[in-house]
């Protein structure tokens, strides 16, 4: 049965003539977007984070929302809401997140981070997809329906965080006391890609993720590596040889006993409704590398998507600048991050690793790790939704080709949280590409697949307000 | 037979009465020295580099020896001479260096280094003791010497040169041109230390070294390791798998193929010779550290003296700031040294090594070796030489102790290349504790230990003039 309450609609073509006139100034406002340097992971960056907060309440509010800035114990949380489609609409919940990675190695940029610079239909800057870019789309969508038509198809309620690159602490501890405005019918996560520019798909997963500090000290000072090499047992020695235990050097496999255990395996039918197919060529023109890594007996996306892995993010210690120093440092330090698959249990991972490496330390190094707050467990939609529908729909529009089912090997370790809460049917969309560098120099985004987002977004609001109550 | 043309000797009780009435200038002097920033390895320390060369000029000039500043490719040499002691005295070659190793990390120093600063009768800065505090000691013998008798005993040159720490390639490349000038009948080489602050030793040897540069490539970009985690190679887990290849974990030797097979064995009375007794307790208080490092089936001064290593004394790759980053860095670095003993071949070894690591990098990883230049083989001492005889007695005069040989794990490079071009019998002497945090935050040195210094350097000189021609 159609919903007949509202009639709230654009065509593909009626958002498509919306955008060719809006598109100047869209851009405009999306590079005013790039320009705050809005990194959470650096509390030297909390001026710029609340002033991109603030903006965005402000532009949210012009476009006739209702908004409210939630104040966390971290950064703040944007909720706009336009909840005027009417009883019999369904409510969607649209989460974004405002806050973006780190820059360094900043000399690596060809066009400084924060200053967004249009090269080639690509729009460079932090945070170009990943997620303002994806964010602002679906303002832009948004904000056509209501100049438009007056009014939107579904009773929208927006989130935008700004803690997604840091585990989403803040609004983690407050969905508990928002768990009424929260309430949804379907939630959909903006903050995902497709397999190539070519290719519509629908998300219907999300790895969780784990994350740790490990710190291995030996003397009380650096030390001279000639007086003391080879007496004693150097830190970063031991640093190799501690993580260099973590996999299997012929499967690939991580050695972290129990790791795989709660692994629940797809079946071969959930395995084929996937888009597995890796095209090798396009990988390495993209990344210039060949995919060697991981676990040997399965595919590249297998790895990628319903496999759970340790990484390491970050190593460091002794001497690294130019010349040379003859030292042994007093300490070494890495960062490792687990990604998980449905099953899962993310303080179960990450004490299971922390115990095998103290298990595994020389006998003279002190081991600290220190497991970090805000992990998350994997997420799984249900590909038969009507949420999976419509935008399965939307896309196909907009591409004119068939909707691929595909899951993303990154983590928005809220999701699994926030569904929960706003007891939601969820979906996870986007238009990211490997080759748009998130979390690297030089990210950009495309900005026909800017345009393709706004197209996609209008159009799946549209069609889950028609499609039949689930 | 005693050399009887030249008179001039001053004993302990002389030295001793010089120092006291001279002790506060010369401090003042030798803070000034440590306050030129010398750090060879770093090009933008050039200008104070040149300036402490010229204030060191001056100030031999000043103390009525013959100055000449070598130009090199890199920093000058400062050589000295003061050649009266006519032509029956022994010619003495003096080294020392005027360089000093970087500072970081910079947090940790409790006073900076650049600015010297006496606490509990120790003076910290970088260099206070590596190697300005002993060049200054040297300096204070000869000018007491000067002032007290007009004349030196010994026919006197000393090279200082400003390369040292980063492995002495400008006066390597002239030593050819400089063979006439640097011919001496010994040489000594101030630059080593005791085994603790009650036992005197003369330092019979020290291994040589060959550093080098390890880097691994994998993707053209920095990737995300949600997205590519598990599919490509972290050049992290590549790193850390091959450096953890470089040593048994059992037995702690290098699994380097034919990297001992040069290695000349002491025999059993060469070895009962040395000092290698080892207090742990001792070692513990200074390095808060248990000697666990290296091979099993040796002692830990073995490990250190007469046993090559491979260290690795700086490592780096992906985020190490404050929070995380979920990212596949591009590329992993490491820096890597071996210390030789006699027999080792310097660039065998390193070419050993360059081939063992290209020959267990992981497919999908580029690994490039950069090899330094200025390596240098092991250098031992002849313990029956007068050289060492004659420092042995000045050691056993001012400790009021038996003095022991010993040998010194670290390296100095040019002092093969020195003693070739010099045609002289070599011996390594100074007053070096392990405490003293050289190459590390909070380097000091001992006022104490600076007159000690002044004194047995005083003595040596006449007592090398007095002793039987070799």
């Amino acid at each position: 049965m159609k919903n007949p309450s509202i009639q709230i609609d654009m065509t593909l073509h009626e958002l498509n003539t919306y955008f060719e006139a809006a598109e100047q100034d869209a851009l405009q406002d999306y590079i005013t977007f790039l320009k705050f340097e809005s990194i959470s992971t650096n509390p030297q960056y909390k001026p710029q984070v609340l002033a991109c907060a603030y903006w965005l309440v402000a532009y949210l509010k012009e476009m006739g929302l209702e908004v409210e800035l939630w104040p966390t114990q971290g950064n703040p949380v944007i909720f706009a809401t336009h909840l005027k489609a009417g009883p019999k609409a369904p409510t969607l919940l649209i989460y974004h997140h405002y806050d973006v990675q780190p820059v360094d190695p900043l000399e690596l940029w060809e066009s400084p981070p924060f200053q967004p610079t249009i090269r080639n239909g690509n729009i460079y800057a932090r945070g170009a997809e990943d997620n303002k870019g994806q964010c602002f789309y679906t303002i832009q969508a948004i904000k056509a329906l209501l100049r438009k038509t007056g009014n939107l198809p579904v009773n929208l309620k927006l989130c935008i965080e700004g803690e997604e690159e840091v585990g989403s602490h803040g609004l983690n501890a407050i969905l508990n006391q928002k768990e009424e405005q929260l309430k949804a019918d379907y939630l959909v996560i903006g903050d995902v890609g497709i397999p190539d520019a070519q290719t519509p798909a629908v998300t219907l997963g999300a790895r969780g993720i784990v994350t740790m500090d490990v710190e291995l000290e030996g003397s009380l000072n650096d030390l001279h590596s000639g007086s003391h090499g080879g007496v004693v047992y150097n830190p970063l020695h031991a640093l190799v040889e501690l993580l260099a235990k973590l996999h299997d050097p012929i499967t690939g496999k991580v050695n972290v006993p129990g790791f795989y255990d709660q692994v629940l395996p797809l079946s071969p039918s959930e395995h084929a409704q996937f888009h597995f197919a890796f095209d090798e060529k396009q990988f390495f023109d993209e990344i210039g590398f060949v995919p060697t890594g991981g676990e040997k007996n399965f595919s590249p996306w297998e790895r990628a998507w319903i496999r759970p892995t340790i990484e390491i993010n970050g190593i460091g210690g002794g001497y690294s600048g130019p010349g040379f120093k003859t030292v042994i440092p007093a300490k070494a330090t890495a960062k490792l991050s687990c990604r998980l698959v449905p099953g899962q249990n993310p303080q179960k991972i990450s004490q299971l690793v922390a115990d095998f490496l103290h298990q595994h330390v020389p006998l003279g190094i002190c081991l600290k790790t220190h497991l970090h707050q805000g992990g998350g467990a994997a997420v799984r939609a249900n590909p038969s939704s009507q949420i999976v529908q419509a935008f399965s729909k939307a896309y196909q529009e907009v591409f004119q080709a068939p909707t691929q089912f595909i899951l993303c090997g990154g983590s928005i370790p809220i999701v699994t949280e926030l569904a929960k809460t706003s007891q939601s049917e969820v979906v996870l969309v986007g238009l990211g590409l490997t080759s748009d560098l998130v979390h690297a120099p030089n990210e950009h985004f495309g900005i026909d697949r800017f345009k393709k987002g706004f197209l996609i977004m209008g159009r799946a609001l549209c069609l889950i307000a028609h499609a039949p109550i689930d």
